[in-house]
């Protein structure tokens, strides 16, 4: 998410391919070049789609000759997103020719990526599998990909563009909290990172585990502060006003 | 849901062909014999298939020769979840052969059957498109179908099997009020029908439409009192108890 302060970014570990095959992956990667630039990824879908958007990411921060279509040296945020938009739909539709073990639809994947480049505002993308992609404003000030509904109602009640990025971080954690609760394909470790604006290095970086005590805090007193704010609702009568009169 | 003292249903109305071509339609229908049964169905997915499904049951209860195999006369709740699921499969697998305007998988759709029938408990299934079904139990104590996604997390930690018909209703209005906040494909009004075990009468029936003061009441009061509940929580710190040992 954007706030005024800078982004603030989550992503969880799990990857799965089926309920008996499960396993913990980085999803969120960060180049750095300090003083100047941070910028960085999350994935969402296929892995072997994901892990070889982010190698040859990776790569091109390396090979001389492919550097200044890198990372690290594109000239601003929104050259990024079409340079990682173009690589994302190749590497989908690579997999998705014919060669005799067509995979049409299962290797598809979405990116959010976020960073800031000296002289200009932090900026925060979501990029489609099919390569193009949206800007977050302050009227969509979040992006969110992969298992994306149960943790958003919380999300869209409580942001606040002015909030601090503490309040940020446990936002995101209690939506987090909600999806982990619901669903099967999103688990712990969570990955948190917090840039702030115009620093271009990350200004906290925490893996929450299994034994976090502040996040089981959150979870735990979260259950009992949903059940006392459901009960301070107005209660519900058989009767509404209106009827009577 | 099913409480301890019954049941309690709630669903929209709203049905879209698209976003430009969204109509108001009741999904929930009921069928009484007094002092001996009631029974509800609702219904999720295309409205074609939903809408053949109902007439059916409908002209089931109403021609002689069919009644035999009609809610009104089949002994058991079990019977009549197997005789809906085979008339719900039977009516998409007719869209789905090949006449021209084949439409695999689009026509389908899911439903919630709950009632009672004299001498027997209160049970609540969920059918699927393929005519199986699944029901409620204490473990699994609610079903829902269409977008379930967004209401589930407050459905997940506010239920208790002995909480009363007024929390009850209270909390599916909340639950819907975040699906209504976060997806077009569901809107106002909602039908509520709350059915107390052993009196095969509706207790409480109330379509909530859009300027009803009670759900206007929730859905502004919830945001402030999620907010609220959010700031209870413990505050997260950059820094953690365990790093600064």
């Amino acid at each position: 998410m954007v706030l005024d302060k800078g982004l603030v970014l989550m992503s969880d570990t799990r990857t799965n391919s089926g309920v008996d095959n499960i396993s913990v992956f980085r999803k969120m990667f960060t180049w750095t070049v300090p003083g100047e630039r941070i910028i960085s990824v999350m994935t969402a879908g296929n892995l072997a789609t994901t892990q070889a958007v982010i190698s040859q990411l990776q790569e091109r921060t390396k090979a001389p000759e492919e550097r200044q279509h890198g990372l690290l040296e594109l000239p601003t945020m929104f050259q990024v997103a079409v340079e990682t938009g173009k690589l994302l739909r190749e590497v989908i539709s690579a997999t998705q020719t014919d060669n005799g073990t067509r995979g049409k639809g299962r290797f598809t994947a979405s990116i959010i990526l976020a960073g800031q480049i000296k002289g200009m505002e932090p900026r925060l993308f979501m990029i489609y599998p099919e390569g193009n992609f949206i800007e977050a404003s302050f009227d969509t000030p979040f992006f969110q990909i992969g298992e994306t509904k149960y943790g958003r109602p919380i999300i869209l009640r409580g942001y606040e563009r002015t909030m601090s990025f503490e309040d940020a971080a446990k936002l995101l954690m209690v939506s987090f909290d909600s999806t982990l609760k619901a669903n099967l394909s999103v688990g712990l470790p969570l990955d948190l990172m917090v840039i702030e604006r115009d620093t271009f290095a990350p200004l906290h970086e925490r893996r929450i585990e299994h034994s976090d005590p502040y996040f089981d805090a959150i979870s735990n007193s979260w259950s009992e502060a949903l059940r006392s704010a459901f009960h301070s609702l107005p209660d519900y009568s058989f009767y509404q006003p209106d009827e009577t009169t």
